[in-house]
Order: structure tokens, then C-alpha cells, then sequence
């Protein structure tokens, strides 16, 4: 299947979409003819709408989720609880719990979990940097909230151990999210039980 | 749930993406977590040329089929059998054809199929310009490619009546293709023979 079925750009587009997870060739091909079925000013609003969020979105300097500001929305609310950070994995999850309404402490964000099989170690993740925010500010309680899988399990215990002798409460979020699955689909309602639940470990 | 959890440009990128047919919040943020969870250069490489794609992507002048150039690859391909023209839905049907690598003669896209309940009548559709195709060009043969549901049926029927008095041989997709599907979904394998046993009607 040498040949090109699809003029040129449109080949490319498919072919880089399926760079993304999840995407197959049909799924790519889909989602562009989707996107050519529309009103083309609405087609180029959604592509441009994208790129702007690619240009402008950034992570924030204190916490690392993704804001369009220095210091993201969280970080800058005064009515937020600054003796509490829970740590997350990515940005999502912390939306994930956002969206739940039950939490008002910080954030921080690792920028993913430690994945030996990826190469992925504690130097790649935002740890440090969490170490400096609870000697820095006020902390009193570190709320690990990676996610209930084996890499998010062994990213919670790393953090624990990397923390343990801070003079700071550190929690694990509770149980109430099944093993295996990804904290940022999860409903609200099981976020929120996960939250209130949490158990203290020190 | 008034609250905006998504910094706004992310917040306006999943509202636009949900425009897009099967694309939900969920899926939408899925979209939008693994494009910046890509390395920012690649992220900004896939939305560019999506950009691109749609800023030079339009209908060739001839047939409507999608293509970068004034007239698209198939009707400048010297090799095509100008003396049958397949009539198609959509652009994505034509290049499903294609794929199977069984056709060799020309396409004319509809545009979309005549829908009652979408409001959506024979004006709406590229069925004069076939009739004028067919007047100045040699063409001898149409094959009725429209999908084989109640719509397409429809749409099938209503270009038969309208050509059947000029002198050209009509014929319909075979029904290799199960009721109710979508063309550009089916295998190759189906595809073909659904042409080799196309039903002459005239």
C-alpha cells in the first residue's frame, strides 16, 4: 500500500494524530473529517482555539499545573488552605479534584510518577521541589494523591520516605478508588470519598 | 457547578472540541491531556499542520473531491478512465475506494446525502454539476456509491431519476456492504466486492 490515497496535508495530519494515545489510523481520520465537516470558521476556531492553549498554557512556577499565568488560580486565591499541598500526578488529576468542590489547601504537581520501565526516576518529577514549598511556607500535611496503580503506589511510597522525618502530617488518599484505575476519570463522588478518608501515615 | 476548573483556554478548547460529532468532555480532555502531555514541539507540529490541513485543503473544481491543488489527483491522473464516474457522499468515501485500489475511473461528491429531518434537499447537493459533467465529458457509466442506508438509498434513487433519461449506464453499489453501515468504515475486502457486483439499473 504504497500508494497515497489522501492529498498531502491531510495525510500528514492523520499520520502525526496517531501520535497521540489512543489514536489509530480510523480514529485520526475520523476526527478529521469531523473537524472538515464543520463550518470551516468554526473548524480554524477549534484549530486555533488549540494552539493558543499550546503557546500559552504553561505550568505554573509555585505548584506546576498548567495555568496561562506566572502563578496559577489555586496558588493565587488567598481563600485557599496554604498548610495543605496535595500531590498529584499531573495537572488533570488536580481538575479531577477541583471539580469535586471538597478541597481548598495547594497542589503540586509532579509531572508524572516513577516508572522504572519507562526510565522514569525521582529526578524527573517535581519531588525537590515539593520538599522546598514545605520548608519554604507554613506546611502542615502533605496529601499523596498519585494514583491507585503499582507505579502511583510506589510514587506515594518514595515521596513518604523522601518526607518522613519533615515535621509534616503526610496522608495517603483513601481506597475508595478501585486498584488499576486512573484517578482523572473517575466520578466525583468517589474522588470526594477518597479525599475524605484519606489515612494519616505519620 | 458554575465554577471554571480549567484555566480558560483549556476551558474553551474542551467547550469547541465537544462540537465535534462523538466527541464528549471526556473525550475531549483526553484529547487535549495527551496533546500537552506530548513534547510541546511535536504538540505544536500535530496543530500546525492540522491548520494548514485546513487553511489548503478544499473541493476540487471538477469532482469535490478534498485536495490541495485547483484540480485533485484523480481527475488529473491521465491514467483514470474518464468514462465512469462514481458518485460518493462525502470525500472520505472516495478516499475508501481508493484504498482498495479497484477503481480506476472518476468520482463526483455529493456534498452530503438528501435528509428530510436535516433539512437538507437535492440543492443542497453537487447534483447539477454531474448532470454537466456528464453533458461535456464522454461518460458512459455512473456508478451510485452513495452508503447503503435509508438516506443514501434515498439519495441513490432521487441522481437515477434525474439521469435516467440521458444516455448513460447507471448502476448501484452492490449490497456487499451490510444495511445501515457506513461506507467509510468497511474493510477494503467488503468495498471491493461491493463493486465488482455493482447492479446495473439501466
Amino acid at each position: 500500500m504504497e500508494k497515497q490515497i489522501f492529498p498531502e496535508l491531510l495525510d500528514k495530519s492523520i499520520k502525526l494524530l496517531t501520535e497521540l494515545p489512543g489514536y489509530g489510523e480510523k480514529s485520526a481520520q475520523r476526527f478529521l473529517e469531523s473537524l472538515l465537516n464543520l463550518p470551516r470558521s468554526e473548524a480554524l476556531d477549534i484549530v486555533t482555539t488549540l494552539l493558543q492553549t499550546l503557546e500559552k498554557l504553561h505550568p505554573c512556577k509555585e505548584c506546576g499545573l498548567y495555568t496561562e499565568e506566572t502563578i496559577c488560580t489555586v496558588c493565587s486565591d488567598e481563600g485557599r488552605d496554604t498548610s495543605i499541598i496535595c500531590v498529584v500526578e499531573e495537572s488533570f488529576d488536580a481538575f479531577a479534584i477541583e471539580r469535586t468542590g471538597k478541597y481548598t489547601g495547594l497542589y503540586h504537581i509532579l509531572g508524572g510518577r516513577l516508572s522504572p520501565l519507562e526510565g522514569i526516576t525521582a529526578e524527573d518529577l517535581n519531588i525537590e521541589s515539593l520538599l522546598e514549598r514545605i520548608k519554604k511556607r507554613d506546611v502542615k500535611e502533605v496529601i499523596l494523591a498519585t494514583n491507585p496503580t503499582v507505579e502511583g503506589e510506589a510514587t506515594a511510597t518514595y515521596i513518604y520516605n523522601f518526607l518522613k522525618n519533615q515535621n509534616v502530617d503526610i496522608s495517603r488518599i483513601a481506597y475508595g478508588l478501585p486498584f488499576g484505575a486512573v484517578l482523572e476519570n473517575a466520578d466525583d463522588f468517589t474522588i470526594a470519598k477518597a479525599l475524605e478518608h484519606k489515612v494519616k501515615l505519620i
